[in-house]
């Protein structure tokens, strides 16, 4: 069994008894998750990087949210123009991108 | 913006898309989570220790799936009788149960 590298969370509001309401899943969370998938097999990482939705995290007003582990990195306020530079700068080059990173 | 110590991931097998359909779901992930849940609440680590459902991890046939992260630990085949055990032994005590770990 492989495990990732990195393993990316993002909220789409998916709740455990399968209803799906919520901040993220209306502010563009699954072309978030599309676009995230598309660049990972776009630079070949479908191995090393997995893409997990989820149900809600908390902070809705700071959605959508995106997590990076094993660093523990959140990203607030994201949108599918961002996931680029979340995969070039912190996923390839290990330089989190601090902009996304405030809550406030 | 408290972050967690440690952030639990449960497969519910939610999709993206709101159905919900799955190996993880049919076997008492919802059940594994609240029990968790539950857990956390009556031994006070609710500000540290997040949980999570997720959609599907992969390895369904392996499942259902915790995954704790930092540690990136990866739980196989959980029922809700281990969930005491992932908690007392590895959150409180810093010792992953080593016995749920083998994907064989």
């Amino acid at each position: 069994m492989i495990k990732p590298t990195h393993h990316i969370f993002v909220c789409t509001s998916s709740r455990p008894n399968g209803q799906q309401k919520g901040f993220c899943h209306s502010k563009d969370a699954f072309a978030i998750m599309e676009t995230l998938l598309e660049e990972i097999n776009d630079r070949g990482l479908g191995g090393e990087v997995f893409v997990t939705n989820t149900g809600c995290l908390g902070f809705c007003e700071k959605g959508p949210i995106v997590i990076v582990y094993p660093e523990n990195i959140w990203y607030f306020s994201v949108s599918p123009d961002n996931v680029e530079e979340i995969i070039e700068e912190h996923i390839e080059g290990g330089n989190p991108v601090e902009r996304l990173m405030s809550p406030e």
